[in-house]
């Protein structure tokens, strides 16, 4: 009879005990006549040592190599202290008894995943993705990922937001612009949801605060380490505001609540990419118009129309870290030819209620109050150059009244890409899309 | 200066003080020369009563109807125990003393929401969606949905499974049939995902357990009450299992998280709707031969090639009610004629080691295990009458090495319907997708 199935989380401790691992060879290392194997599984790493003494598990063992899922049954050991002990595979470590072969690698693997650094370019690490990701760094970033859904959602329902999930195929196109895909809906056509925004600000007449993780697609022809053709987006909207200092709080806090889950639960992702866990100092708030002086008087650079760049960015980032030790910045108050229709205006009506926010210099989430009363948005619609009966079934729920209300939508996979420090937010993404891949 | 807003919820045990609210008044009623005003917002309901005697207020409170969205200032009194007491509106009131309008409809509400049953046909309550999903009793469903999708995702972690999201944009079309919206994708087509079956699978072989809640699109011509074309699945896939048995053990586990996670939060939703909680009791598991039996010998209902319908799925799940007075039901091993060509094998090679899961007598769910091994899936694909080279990406993941697996998808909006017995799925969706319906 088979034994029950140990994790190898849970074997500290029992030093002596017989148990059945099962799992992944992630390497094979020789010594001698010893044959050393670490296994993983989904809860950690172990060394498993094989002794020629454990005959048929040794004739096993010899034909095991990376990526081989097998079975092992053995006995824990606490393994000797040693200075060149490889911390990743714990205080145990197992004597090899008896060992099964579920399934094998069929012939050469393409890559050698072994080694934690793959030194493969953006392009391999892509197409052999279903086996770069099983790569331990590479891995890693996936840990970080989900930590980070868990603690927005977690940290949206402690301040009283909804989940909802709002629909992804649309009849016409919210945020205007050319970047939406267009589907083939039975006998007519449609389109892929650029953004929830729409739908959010009717869950606001609902449900007053409300947030959605949902995918987003952008048709937009973009080549750069940040863009990609579909995201998932973290977003939410909320009822009674008193402007955007509210929405600002929240959203500082979702990403507080990330950084205190990532420190809690994997605090060496960051050790293993080299890169440190943001600090939790209040994060500065800079009109844009003060940040467009910053850059010319600090960096002597010259914005036109106050449309900040990826540079610009960049830099603003830099500047925050040293005036203020802070790894984020809120840009606020665009002005409104760079922000959509819905977006309320300032006092003085050239500017808008609205932010950015930007991680190490790079903008991870948009947001600001949008404007609640009908005959306002009709006017603004018609000031943007667009035809209001194009947007009647959303101009819709502002004939049934709405409280003064805003939001944001952050993109998850920059807000990883930036933790860690990634070169390309491709490297954030399981399976990337972008103009030229639409597989695996 | 403005007094910090106070939520319905935290009015409890605060008689005398005074208090600052903000919201929807869902009803006003008039006695004598009081004005009752229930006010709601996202936390709960309270009843507010304006006397003459606050003049300017009760001249404000004069115009005010349903939908309008206001301020109040008042003070928190114990409210005179009723034998008529509407339980909804809680154990307090509020005197008026200021009430400001923030925002009020324009024109007449084209439908009254103030009653709980608004006796509109499925066609108005989806044509005016922003405002029908105010109503009480209908915004009762998406606080079940919203729990339901906590309960889901808190539970699947807890047994280990990791959340991934995977792209909904593909190169080629996963499950095959005809069930495939078709998008332009820059210069050449893709597909919108039918399920995130390949890349869970992909995902085994990374972390071994993993989950995702995602939006999945079906291009079905159906026009039933349990059909839509696009909704949110609950996805799992998990390594290293034994058979069936544990994949339906976690199935179970997750649905017994829902069922508990709703009595714990919103108990008075079934009641609204007249349904029951479910009952905890272990899910009986028929083989679907055995079924097949049952159908004929109770019912004198045929079934034509194991084909089970509509009709006799709510039959057994009638039939399990009766006798074991479950609302769930497993069928187990179908025919492989009726099962993707992943499915693994029975030992009687015409069935297959899957099963679905029916809530009183609707399917909510599917799944089973997946053959792991390259060979076999090359000619079972070949054996379902397809080309192998069509699943060169899917089939690099079995390259790599995979272990015995199996998984599920759950259908989230059907779970709901069938714990409120509604009649259509389109009411448990926000804004649903049919053949016909493009909008709201």
């Amino acid at each position: 009879m088979e034994m029950k199935r140990c994790l190898i989380s849970e074997l500290n401790n029992r030093s002596g005990e017989t148990v059945f691992l099962k799992g992944w060879i992630e390497r094979r290392r020789d010594h001698g006549k010893l044959i050393f194997l670490d296994l993983r599984d989904r809860s950690g790493e172990v060394q498993c040592v094989v002794i020629p003494d454990a005959l048929e598990a040794y004739e096993t063992a010899k034909h095991a190599r990376g990526e081989y899922i097998v079975s092992i049954c053995g006995t824990v050991k606490d393994r000797p202290v040693s200075a060149s002990r490889d911390d990743t595979t714990g205080k145990v470590e197992i004597e090899v008894k008896e060992m099964v072969i579920f399934s094998a690698p069929s012939g050469e693997l393409p890559i050698d995943i072994s080694q934690l650094d793959m030194n493969v370019n953006l392009d391999t690490l892509l197409n052999y993705r279903a086996l770069t990701l099983r790569n331990k760094k590479v891995r890693k970033i996936f840990e970080l990922y989900a930590v980070v859904l868990e603690a927005y959602a977690n940290f949206m329902r402690s301040e009283g937001f909804r989940e909802i999930k709002t629909p992804k195929i649309l009849s016409s196109v919210t945020e205007g612009g050319a970047n939406f895909f267009k589907i083939k809906y039975f006998d007519r056509e449609a389109y892929l949801a650029q953004s929830p925004q729409f739908y959010k600000q009717a869950g606001v007449g609902i449900f007053e605060r409300v947030f959605e993780i949902g995918s987003v697609f952008r048709a937009e022809p973009h080549f750069t380490t940040r863009h990609v053709n579909e995201y998932i987006g973290l977003d939410a909207e909320m009822g009674f505001i008193e402007g955007i200092e509210d929405v600002m709080n929240i959203l500082e806090g979702s990403i507080f609540a990330m950084v205190r889950l990532v420190e809690n639960r994997c605090p060496e992702i960051c050790k293993i990419y080299g890169t440190e866990i943001p600090k939790l100092v209040s994060i500065p708030r800079i009109p844009l118009a003060e940040a467009v002086e910053i850059l010319q008087f600090e960096y002597g650079k010259i914005l036109e129309n106050m449309d900040i760049d990826s540079e610009g960015e960049r830099l603003i980032g830099q500047y925050v870290k040293k005036k203020y030790d802070s790894d984020f910045v809120f840009l606020t108050h665009y002005p409104s030819h760079l922000r959509p229709f819905y977006s309320f205006p300032s006092k003085n009506s050239e500017f808008t209620e609205t932010f950015d926010l930007l991680f190490r210099g790079l903008e991870i989430a948009s947001g600001g109050q949008r404007i609640h009363k009908y005959g306002q948005l009709i006017s603004n619609i018609q000031k943007h150059g667009m035809n209001p009966e194009d947007f009647s079934s959303y101009l819709d729920i502002f004939r049934y009244g709405m409280p003064p209300h805003g939001g944001f939508g952050l993109g998850s996979e920059r807000i990883v890409q930036q933790f860690l420090g990634l070169g390309s937010i491709k490297e954030a993404i399981l399976f990337p899309r972008d103009v030229k891949r639409l597989s695996p």
